[in-house]
């Protein structure tokens, strides 16, 4: 492949991908802000990967958990975010993803498609440290928002504790200490009532 | 310092940090989207940072770039985002953001603090191999959402070639290939009346 063609392909997928801009998420911004987006969220779980490693159960490599982060939901710019509480829609999640994820890495040279749909797979498997880790930042970074708004993104859709813990119990694998934390934060949204028992 | 104590801090940073997804640029999203935010930007540019290091001039830390790109804006949640074209406020930039910089990293524990200042500081001295990869990010990403609206960035504040070549010229410094490539397009804006001679 002549260098521009390959350049040209890695710069169609930049220009792709600023698309994540528009894929609105359930969590709100802190100060009761708007909704959040993937883009935004994958920057801030990015940064809080760098700042909080020291926390994760096992050594990681830094880099590859930050761009785990930044890409991690690139296939909702065709797939759209789905509820991590949608049971109906998680069914139908994998299916739609995938197909994205074939279109959307494909733009890059097959070198990149391929090393890129690793990052991604290695993610969604959450099989390895850097997986894990990057798991406990998914769940971590809406807490620290959700958890600044009282809740509010928890009685937008009746979301029961229950629901919580079983999805923040990731972050246990990825760190001990960030998972203490999070009880700690879930605890005190059920005792003002802003997470209902359950 | 207790851990809890630390942690704390380190978790009062990334709160606070969320602000910076209010801090709206000059540079529009593609399809004629709305202004892009810093945290977009910086989300974009890391992205891109690790697609395109092949062609930094010279030997990177791929970690270290990234986390310089997803930083180095994030003075602007006091300081606000000054346009790369307006003279004026150019002047009292340095000023606006020693402040902010100061205030904000000083959330986090002392060490971090050090680090993450000493992060930016890099960025802004743009004397490394990653710093000037870095500035070749903060060039191209906008470029590209540029171009695909047709400059309509540039026509909205008449900025000229002159001032747009001049900018871009940083790009040679972490990228030879990446400024060919920007050359391209600012002379295919030119050629297409999108950005005016001058």
């Amino acid at each position: 492949m002549l260098m521009s063609d390959r350049l040209n392909k890695q710069l169609d997928f930049a220009l792709e991908i600023d698309k994540e801009k528009n894929i609105f998420r359930q969590t709100h911004l802190s100060g009761h802000g708007r909704n959040e987006n993937d883009a935004e969220h994958a920057w801030h779980m990015a940064v809080m990967a760098y700042l909080l490693k020291e926390y994760s159960n096992e050594k990681i490599d830094i880099a590859r958990v930050m761009i785990m982060c930044l890409i991690h939901d690139i296939v909702e710019i065709d797939a759209g975010d789905t509820y991590a509480y949608d049971t109906e829609m998680l069914k139908s999640q994998r299916a739609r993803e995938d197909a994205a994820k074939e279109r959307i890495f494909s733009l890059l040279p097959d070198d990149q498609r391929d090393e890129m749909t690793a990052v991604f797979d290695e993610f969604e498997n959450n099989q390895t440290p850097e997986a894990r880790f990057a798991h406990a930042m998914d769940n971590l970074q809406p807490l620290i928002l959700n958890n600044s708004n009282n809740g509010g993104d928890w009685q937008e859709h009746g979301v029961t504790a229950g629901q919580v813990f079983e999805r923040q119990s990731k972050t246990k694998a990825g760190s001990l200490t960030l998972y203490d934390y999070t009880c700690k934060i879930l605890n005190d949204n059920i005792k003002k009532g802003n997470l209902k028992k359950g």
